[in-house]
């Protein structure tokens, strides 16, 4: 098995851009970094430097350097909220979100009783977010414990900073599906034990959502939370009016859809709801206290039909929300954190507020790092992180070449439009490569 | 060049699927045909036979006949609103219609004077559409007559069947981009002269919109169109709040954005409106009654944040309205009509009203044609029709592949499911060849 410790010191140069500060509250100027021509050095998986190559260069004259001309490189892409279980479901057509789950959703997630069919698909989901240039997520597994196992068993082997947890559903759902309040508080907390900092694994508590965990089992899971303060609650959150609805009726007392989880101690600085679509101004004021986090999954919200997310608020002054992006597949369309905020970009634009690209590329690194309370390990290039980053082709097609001419960019405006392209233009052919704590994990020059 | 008249006989083995009436007004049983192994026969250029290979191959032992095992065969797709000038500015970041013309679109225009410029670009974006699948488009050029020469010359040499024509505007824009009225009908009517019906390629009078063409600018190409009777109108209508409230402002006596091209007399039945987004109930009437056609273009009212495409009053019973699909690259940030289905499946979830992929394909074949009134020549694999077709790879990617398992489909409903996996999850790469007029103009496989 790799560790971080197995590789010497070596340096990447080529054109760099990472966030040292967040764009929806300080200018370009202090929270975009871009380094033109500059270079990362890489000691045992870890950035032991960074800066430009010019003043970098004499300090590091003995290190193995690997240059990117005409790339940009960035932090790997980090995923709030995923279900590798629905990698065979991408796509599904006609429904909106309870159908969808009934009809598609819970029919496949049995097969995950089958560790080696959750091997399999385990396998495919990785490779291909690594294909996307993604490489962290908070992912969703099934209620059975062997598909953590071999979720866990697959990222370990990547050797992938990866969270994931067995799902809770004790009502609503399949019998083959559900499991009970008290085995659902075993099997996580064995599965706790066995996998939270094991290699570079976390564990996260997932109930699926209000609809599918009776109260008694949501209590189960904040006592869970209590018991290990550091690992996260992961669930989703007022994606869809029907759904709220439900909840409605389901908790006739709770004050809303948040104030169920909020009841039973779910709602903290380690937790992550993916959508909110349907939150009230209260919920983003609760969400922002608590310092929780949102997974904003805008292919899905499109695809599913469940409305469009107000960012605006989320990353409000007032109250501002942890916010991160989420590819939600299967109900999102594509593995590609690039072409989900292309989405989100057009989801903002049908609310009159234009989402620039520095602003959906920090969802995608640091602002995802901070929503999964990783920012200490990664998100950027600061020394002392993990060496987690790809390199992007901003030429990767003929139409893309055409119009992004004269890499790289001479200024932060510059950039602003050429990476805007990148967004909105590229798929798969423009994460050129991709390296997991320092090492060579996907590359499309290479066979590995 | 290139004729339709200089092949010999040949057929193409494969499966099939083409429409034959219209999946929004009756069953797909009555109006989608799918052949898991069909025969299609070509002779200079245009269909002469198609049915099961079991049917016919007894008739045709003497042929030529190349095979694609494991692909789907279909029409050429019809892009029935694109600007071939805005190839460069595709995705330019953050403004709504108005300011985007005035930021963008305008500056770029300009460029096309220069007929090289117009030739180079020109050449540019016929081979990406080609390469998507498109072998038909209604097209926008600039006011420049060379620009409109520049694209047809490029369409001709490629034998493919195109309409164009230049713009006019002669108000509300920079002055290095108006004509007036008078040069307006002089270089059309020369332009019509020149290329309508020259090989392939059919003429467009093609005001901009009401906004950047004076009353009498409207009213001369008005004039134009009864002059030349068989020419189409191609314009923008209704596309955006604002401009709709500036229209109503310009033309205080007229009862309504679509009654100011009707005053005009351009409401007809070869009549293309790009957009339609803010239409009233009365409208779509009017356009209903005027068999005139609406290019539904969903990436680009995304893009630009128009709003949503009301397609379920457009396909209603009671006043059905010719409806395409249209690109409108620029504001649209995608070549491939697959990508166009993709999102107007997301706008019609959006208004909770699935489009199923079999309606989605219909726009992008023979509901282009019938809304470009070109249902005679192409559209399907009628008999007498021309022979320009795509060879389709539902296993272009390791994700696809995985999600469509088992083709050919068995039945209408796999296949249902199989081509929305197609139109969800597929780019350039499931393109694997394109034939015009029964000549390979593109294949991933041969360097042609």
């Amino acid at each position: 098995m790799q560790t971080l410790a197995d590789q010497p010191i070596q340096g990447i140069r080529s054109a760099f851009l990472d966030f040292v500060g967040d764009p929806f509250y300080t200018d370009d100027a202090s929270s975009v970094r871009y380094i033109s021509d500059g270079l990362l050095v890489v000691e045992n998986g870890v950035i032991v430097d960074f800066g430009s190559y010019e003043n970098l260069r004499n300090h590091y004259t003995n290190i193995p350097i690997t240059t990117y001309s005409n790339n940009l490189v960035m932090p790997g892409f980090i995923d709030t909220h995923i279900h590798y279980s629905q990698y065979e479901i991408i796509a599904a057509y006609g429904e909106q979100l309870l159908e969808w789950l009934n009809k598609y959703v819970f029919p496949t997630e049995k097969k995950f009783k089958d560790k080696s069919h959750a091997k399999k698909i385990a396998a495919l989901f990785l490779d291909e977010l690594l294909k996307q240039g993604t490489t962290t997520a908070l992912v969703f597994a099934t209620v059975h414990a062997e598909s953590v196992d071999a979720f866990f068993e697959g990222a370990s082997h990547r050797n992938l900073r990866m969270i994931c947890g067995k799902v809770l559903m004790d009502r609503n759902a399949p019998s083959y599906l559900t499991d009970t309040p008290e085995t659902a508080y075993e099997e996580t907390k064995k599965l706790i034990q066995k996998w939270h900092n094991h290699n570079r694994l976390l564990y996260a508590i997932t109930p699926r959502f209000a609809i599918t965990s009776t109260n008694e089992q949501l209590k189960i899971a904040g006592k869970l939370l209590q018991e290990f303060p550091d690992i996260y609650l992961h669930t989703h959150l007022s994606e869809n009016i029907q759904e709220v609805q439900w909840v409605a009726k389901l908790f006739p007392n709770s004050l809303g859809y948040l104030d169920v989880y909020d009841r039973a101690g779910l709602v903290g600085k380690k937790s992550v709801f993916a959508h909110g679509v349907q939150l009230t101004d209260a919920e983003f004021e609760r969400l922002s206290e608590a310092k929780a986090a949102i997974s904003f999954c805008p292919t899905s919200n499109l695809f599913l039909g469940s409305g469009l997310f107000r960012l605006s608020q989320a990353k409000s002054n007032q109250h501002p929300v942890k916010v991160g992006l989420g590819t939600d597949v299967g109900a999102g369309t594509s593995f590609s954190l690039l072409h989900t905020a292309n989405e989100a970009y057009k989801v903002m634009q049908l609310q009159g507020k234009p989402l620039s690209a520095f602003k959906a590329l920090f969802l995608a690194t640091l602002g995802g790092a901070q929503a999964l309370s990783i920012e200490d390990k990664l998100g950027n290039f600061e020394p002392g992180k993990e060496a987690d980053f790809i390199v992007l082709d901003l030429h990767a097609t003929p139409l893309m070449a055409n119009r992004t001419s004269r890499f790289p960019a001479q200024s932060l405006e510059d950039l602003a439009e050429k990476v805007f392209g990148l967004m909105m233009l590229s798929d798969d052919r423009a994460v050129q490569a991709v390296y997991i704590a320092g090492k060579l994990a996907h590359s499309l020059a290479t066979v590995l």
